[in-house]
């Protein structure tokens, strides 16, 4: 990214996405020690279920907050003057359960009874990373993470089941102890990894641990002597939406491409 | 079981068990409208792990309580004068993540840095389930419930990591969503069940939907026309002990064979 995107505040990034003059290939290392955010933006009818999902299934999808039934505000603890509907960078739009199209804002898809939903999101532990010296490979090759969908199945919840989806950084297996020190204390932004390795690999059902052919964001690079190592993931919403055939009008943001939120990182380590 | 033991107060069950008059082959459908707990007692060292394997495990896991290092009792809110040591029926006994035996009570197995921990029981919601006239299976062929281990794999936690085991209650498949509407408000038992169908068997990764060949508890009878039905179940944390290879004594109850609390089954609704 470039040092002007670094030095942004939150709300500078809002307004940028806003304006429409935000170009950045992903969220990932902006706004150092603030808390991104995952969004997905349901029916009221299926308002009570996602919730449950995310009790049910807190490492994946780890709760913020939410909007009231047709208010696109959130609220002011989370982000002051955000509008879900033009504030993240890039958005995902759903149709009856199928992914259709990738938009820049949303506010024609808004209803009156859609509910937003805040879903904490990996990025939030990679300045501790970094901090450590263990520089996620996408924030270095300048990437979108690579996420991949998993055979693990989620604890169901009313209408809405579906599969995890996983980040993807790769490490040496010397560091992966280290690695999950770091990230274990960030529990409502998914804290330590799921698994890593081949054998994790195999038993999130991932054919490919190199790297290449990610299901959401950009291929990595696992190198010689590293293994991937894998973090649950906030898009796992998004493949709810999909397997669970959700009826009319589902929005999500693009993998990715988060929303800023003002709270600050250790926010999501309680 | 017999018309006695249905009639027995927990605390008289938690006696008989003390003494060792305590002779039935599960305690599914005793005491009706109590509390019954999974029991998993670790070394101290691993008590910081397993309360976060619970939080972000929370449907196979739902931490009711635990006791001091040490101290055998457990909060009085939970059941007053209990001996974790000897007011279950029968308890596993593990070494170096091996089963290697069951006891009639563990008071020689306690050590000074043992803590004990009480987890959810889906026994809980049986008397709802009766209640809405759709008996569980083992209950009406009086069995132990059956139990199975699945390929899921829980979200890791320090050293502690392994797969889900679930129970099996079969049902026809057009009184799925009403045994699911019945059983979700049991937060802290295991809630709604996690799968159903031959498809959900497969997803668990169970080979036999039969009913027969559990890998704990007893068979059960999938009749013509029903499907077996998966809920997240308690014993999940042994299983975790052995795929941990916790060094040292780990003791839990015999599967089936639950510690029963004075907690009514509405204190885990909330």
């Amino acid at each position: 990214m470039t040092v002007a995107a670094t030095a942004l505040s939150p709300y500078d990034v809002r307004l940028a996405c806003r304006n429409g003059t935000w170009k950045e290939a992903s969220t990932a290392g902006v706004c150092e020690g603030y808390v991104q955010a995952n969004l997905i933006i349901l029916p009221e009818r299926h308002a009570a279920d996602f919730r449950a999902l995310c009790a049910r299934n807190p490492v994946p999808c780890p709760l913020l907050g939410e909007t009231k039934p047709g208010d696109p505000t959130i609220p002011s603890h989370l982000a002051n003057d955000c509008d879900i509907r033009t504030d993240a960078p890039r958005y995902n739009v759903y149709r009856n359960g199928k992914f259709v199209e990738t938009k820049r804002d949303i506010k024609d898809e808004w209803k009156e009874d859609s509910v937003g939903f805040l879903v904490g999101c990996s990025f939030s532990f990679e300045a501790a990373l970094v901090k450590g010296g263990y520089m996620p490979r996408q924030i270095e090759i300048k990437r979108n993470v690579p996420m991949y969908k998993t055979k693990v199945p989620l604890c169901a919840a009313g209408a809405l089941t579906g599969n995890m989806v996983v980040s993807m950084r790769p490490y040496p297996p010397s560091a992966i102890e280290t690695v999950r020190d770091l990230t274990r204390p960030f529990i409502r932004a998914h804290g330590e990894p799921v698994a890593w390795g081949s054998e994790g690999a195999a038993a999130l059902g991932i054919d490919d641990p190199t790297g290449a052919n990610p299901d959401f964001g950009e291929a990595s690079e696992v190198r010689e002597g590293e293994v991937p190592v894998y973090w649950a993931c906030g898009v796992t919403p998004q493949s709810v939406v999909m397997a669970s055939k959700i009826e009319g009008v589902v929005l999500g943001h693009a993998p990715g491409h988060m929303l800023v939120l003002d709270m600050r990182d250790e926010d999501v380590c309680k």
